[in-house]
């Protein structure tokens, strides 16, 4: 499969767990995955997951506007950079956002998070 | 060095050498870094620099917002994630950017850009 199959396939499961089932991220990161939510840097699988589970929002949809990918190496690694809006329950005004992520091969043949950075784009 | 002292002076060096000496750009990249630029994909530093260079404006000044940084691997590179403000001369309005980098170690203790993703943030 070519990088941007992969890429795009791995967003759009990536987004729908979240939307859908915050806690089924888990499965996508390991202990050595880091996370950059607006500046916080945080360590590890079951912490990355308490991030994201513990937002102050329920409900959420992300909508992705673009998606670029390229092989990061010789270990078989992807980055992925993602721009969308993120809907809020309740909120009138989508929000803006960046994400970036850095996935390896797993002994699988899937692929983990080792590095996922977010920002929101303030207008 | 702290990888956020290096993804700082790195991101620095990038940006104040774009805006006065694009093509001094030419000795970040090597021949198996890619640039994504607006979607468009770029093969190798010579591509890359023609790309920049060839960019439909002159003079124009980066001004960043943030900086995130992480440790890519065991092969000691780093992820950078970087937003902020584009001017154009002559253009009234700052124009909002993202920008990945994926930076792996040289031999001489210095970093270069294997991975370059660059997108515009529209409002």
């Amino acid at each position: 499969m070519d990088p941007d199959s992969v890429s795009k396939a791995f967003v759009e499961h990536y987004y729908s767990t979240f939307d859908s089932n915050r806690a089924g991220l888990a499965n996508l990161y390991q202990d050595g995955s880091m996370l950059t939510f607006e500046g916080q840097k945080i360590l590890g699988s079951t912490n990355i997951v308490a991030k994201l589970t513990g937002l102050p929002f329920h409900q959420c949809q992300h909508q992705i506007s673009t998606v670029d990918c390229q092989p990061s190496g010789p270990a078989g690694g992807m980055v992925v950079f993602v721009s969308g809006n993120l809907q809020l329950a309740g909120e009138q005004h989508v929000l803006k956002f960046s994400q970036m992520f850095h996935l390896m091969p797993t002994p699988q043949g899937s692929f983990y998070v080792l590095n996922d950075i977010f920002r929101l784009n303030y207008a």
